[in-house]
């Protein structure tokens, strides 16, 4: 499995428009086993997302795809940054598809 | 939804074993909604744990139980600390029970 945790940084006061666009945008992608989305309590423009994908390849093809390639478009002007982000192997849980 | 994200680090040459410890001790515990351990690909001792509960309570009531009181003794002497380590607000994604 491959994965991915970041923490995404929206433009003041657009936090939860961005995060109904990552809502809308997830499910149903070829090799995405989770996709969790978080608010950060702690600081009102941080959405934090860990993923899960069967493998990288996934997730890298994921990107191309026209859905995919859409949201990015829509997202892009709500994004102020990205402050975190790191490659993880996961190995299990609970809460992915059963293998 | 109650979310926590952290990064812990193993003893060298324990982190199998904690991750063996961790994936027999997820799973079924009441309100808890997903709970992701992956490796560090970039650090061979670090462990991300990526967890959604119900609520704050079900995680606070979670650390109780006999048998994750027992997995928290037999993991203390192969856990060499936590580097990090935050609360979230859940929203959604992919991977979740059905609300």
């Amino acid at each position: 499995m491959y994965g991915l945790i970041g923490k995404m940084r929206a433009l003041p006061g657009k936090r939860d428009e961005l995060i109904d666009l990552l809502l809308d945008t997830t499910g149903a992608l070829p090799g995405c086993l989770s996709y969790l989305i978080a608010r950060d309590p702690a600081d009102t423009t941080a959405i934090w997302v860990t993923e899960v994908w069967t493998d990288r390849e996934s997730h890298k093809a994921s990107l191309s795809m026209p859905q995919v390639q859409e949201a990015i478009t829509r997202a892009r002007p709500m994004i102020a940054g990205f402050e975190f982000q790191i490659e993880t192997e996961p190995v299990g849980g609970f809460g992915l598809p059963a293998a």
